[in-house]
């Protein structure tokens, strides 16, 4: 979920300068025109990690638009009156009326997070005020609210430096309290539950978005042309709500920066390094999965990829590595027509393996936001919705003791058209180049674009994606390996 | 939820006889455009208390559809298969493909509230596998999914006598086991738990049918003609799949007998009788209110009734036994301009009691599926999914330890119409009777259907309504101070 906040998104300063007043002169009339002409309120919610900016990007805003029309809440530990009433009460009280927007610091959002963060309620009593969330918010949304969510995003490492700069400095020193420290201390707790609530309650009538929030110019030009482009398409619907159905909108970040133009995609390893680090993580893999401890847990493999990036070869060196009475390899193609009789993600169900069993997918559920969505052959609003869907499905086998790994295997441009090339030149590799290949090849900034968007929306701490850089096939191979062995021993305490 | 379900339905044989041919024909009909035009399948769910003839429905439906289109399943414990995947893995192997109908017996509601019932798992997780299912039916309802869920009923007695009916006849005492036995003993616990389940997924998508499961022409006649418009409404539709935010709709018993008929408005009690019993109940519920355990909880007494019901003097008898600094009675009328720029429930919330307080409400939120909807003041689709919101709020204000008691007063048209006349004659109370008055009384029949609709929607064994037969005011006054005692003395463990 965090992937592309954190590959350093930056707005120079002349960039900004430029733009700033115009984006300040918009947001002022749309704010006018949400006075005169609109029948609806405008909720911004403001969460994230300490040090990304949060208060900075509250200030701007209220320096950016007419204070009289905007009103700020923050709410800490709620008092008296609040904790002798139901948790939303004090939520209620201070929703920003219609032609108005509120902002709120700490929102309800923040009392389960923290109190699931700091182990107060356990994991059911935390999806269960997450789904009083969601009621409230498609409550108010249907009565008009239009909602936005805010997440202002930071690496571990950042944040830490972040802190101590302020720290270090005896005029801001005193922003950094003994509550952010031990909010830093849980860095990864808040991670994991915090995209938790995000991947359950990112949706259409209430979207989050979540914020890079290291560049101070980046992160301002990035809340105002949401907000202002959030409520030019309300005002010009005619205050409709939005569909609960159909999927937030995708939003490309605002310096075009994706995450797969962050790999690096030429990697070294010789054949020798290769073979060594290969016998002992197939020895190493073998291990694993005839531990006792396996037995209750299961592996599910996704592999996506460019063509001839080498799926094929990487699940060879894992099925080598396995004893055949527990592996399946599922080879993903076109659905057939008993499965297109069903729900599009019946056919994947089908395929979970049981308790101490393994699936491989070759290409994988994934094709619905991948191959669907770049050739139309499914609707916007249909792939769209694919993303909850998939973060559902794959929820439900984590949380069943599946170790659920997805790997992208990247190749660069140049280096797939000489794999091609090569696949034509050598006979008994021929089959696997068709005219579908080459018509893909046109389409690479598309499906680079989806890419990037299938990260953003399913990559989460239980269930991650892992970018393999793939021009070189051992160290690619290498690489998926240790990253299965890696996150096996993690499970089995091994 | 089942109050309409308890009045006691029936459909005489000689009108089964004439209606069932046309239906059994039309049926078939409809099974096979499904067959050959639709592009979605239909699942079925059977659903309520043992007894209630949910075995004897599906064989009904098998028998009169033509077998070979459609396919039932009856779900027991997971087998090993099952219970080495995720829960929902085994629902999803046995969905009906497009064009098909699938029936479920014990689908995946019948696990987590049987679980619940035995108290295997708590709240928290309950309400987690219901999200579980929410997310599940809105996304096979999204893939096209035409989803049914019935729960057939039966009253404690009914099912006991039933039950026992069945053990005295050798040739069906098989049918009774041991698990009928011990889910007799949980009556009140599965009814709880049940309604509790209905109410968070009767959706647009996935509607649940309440039928009244006592005589058995009315419960089949019910099943065939609610299945029959289902598939016909979505053949007609052209295959699309409900907007999520839509309610269920509204259906009217194929017998048109509504609760409010089912009252004996003209109840018997003499002034002194009651003026004894008011000192009493008055003692009473003083006491109640003054308890130290009182601090915990709090008391929202809700009002409704036909006009001239006798509301004011029923709260005046309640508001003469507490103590003032404890209670506010809050009168709703109209939303003023700063009510109307808010969401349409935020000023109830406003007025939520702390612990320890009272809230009287004279006219409620229930105005939004009363007043607003009989005047069109609302639009159907805002009333409609009022119900939804309404029990979500009353589910938040009981979560939090509050009593809340929601009362209809009802009287006869006749009985309106000679106080109407006494107010008019009356200098002092003149003021009470309006033009307005007047002409609701020509809505008659549209307030008494609203009023049946709000009470099968929102009663709840949590929250239940109190239905007053009022014609005679000292019994309306004692019956509702009784039900608060009883109520209050309920929850303190007094």
């Amino acid at each position: 979920m965090f992937e592309s906040a954190e590959i350093g998104h930056a707005i120079d300063k002349e960039t900004f300068r430029q733009q700033l007043p115009a984006l300040r002169e918009a947001l002022l009339d749309v704010q006018y025109d949400l006075k005169e002409k609109a029948d609806f309120p405008v909720l911004i919610l403001i969460h994230g990690f300490d040090g990304a900016g949060r208060g900075e990007t509250m200030n701007l805003i209220n320096e950016w638009l007419d204070p009289r029309l905007i009103r700020t809440v923050a709410f800490s530990s709620p008092n008296e009156d609040a904790r002798s009433r139901p948790w939303m009460w004090r939520y209620w009280r201070e929703l920003p009326k219609k032609g108005r927007i509120g902002m709120f610091f700490g929102s309800y959002y923040s009392a389960p997070l923290f109190d699931r963060v700091y182990d107060r309620i356990d994991h059911d009593a935390y999806d269960r005020e997450i789904f009083d969330i969601m009621r409230f918010e498609r409550m108010i949304s249907q009565d008009g609210a239009l909602i936005l969510k805010f997440w202002f995003h930071l690496t571990k490492d950042k944040q830490r430096k972040r802190l101590k700069e302020l720290e270090k400095n005896p005029d801001t020193r005193w922003r950094v309290t003994a509550d952010d420290k031990d909010n830093m201390e849980r860095y990864d707790t808040i991670r994991k539950y915090g995209e938790h609530m995000i991947r359950l309650t990112n949706t259409a009538y209430a979207p989050w978005i979540v914020v890079d929030g290291e560049d101070a110019n980046f992160r301002s030009l990035t809340v105002g042309r949401t907000i202002l482009q959030a409520i030019r398409n309300r005002l010009e619907q005619g205050n409709q709500h939005v569909d609960a159905n159909e999927a937030p909108p995708l939003l490309a970040p605002i310096d075009n920066k994706l995450i797969l133009d962050t790999l690096e995609l030429d990697q070294k390893m010789d054949k020798s390094e290769y073979k060594e680090k290969l016998a002992k993580l197939q020895g190493r893999l073998n291990r694993l999965t005839r531990d006792e401890r396996f037995k209750d847990c299961s592996l599910v493999l996704a592999f996506e990829g460019n063509d001839a990036a080498g799926k094929g070869g990487t699940i060879r060196r894992i099925t080598q590595a396995l004893d055949a009475r527990t592996y399946r390899v599922v080879p993903v193609a076109a659905p057939t027509l008993e499965e297109k009789a069903q729900p599009w993600l019946w056919r994947f169900w089908r395929q979970v393996p049981p308790k101490g069993g393994i699936t491989i997918f070759d290409r994988t559920w994934y094709g619905r936001v991948l191959v669907e969505r770049v050739e139309g052959f499914a609707q916007e609003r249909d792939w769209m919705r694919a993303y909850y869907e998939i973060n559902d499905f794959e929820h439900q086998l984590s949380e069943n003791g599946a170790v659920v790994l997805k790997f992208w295997l990247a190749i660069s441009n140049e280096e797939q058209m000489a794999r091609f090339k090569l696949r034509e030149e050598t006979g008994f590799k021929r089959f696997k180049i068709t005219e579908e290949d080459w018509r893909n090849r046109e389409k690479w900034d598309a499906y680079k674009l989806a890419v990037s968007d299938m990260v953003d929306r399913t990559s989460t701490s239980k269930v991650p994606w892992t970018l393999v850089e793939a021009n070189n096939k051992y160290y690619a191979r290498i690489k998926v390996l240790s990253t299965i062995c890696d996150a096996l021993e993690a499970r089995l305490g091994a």
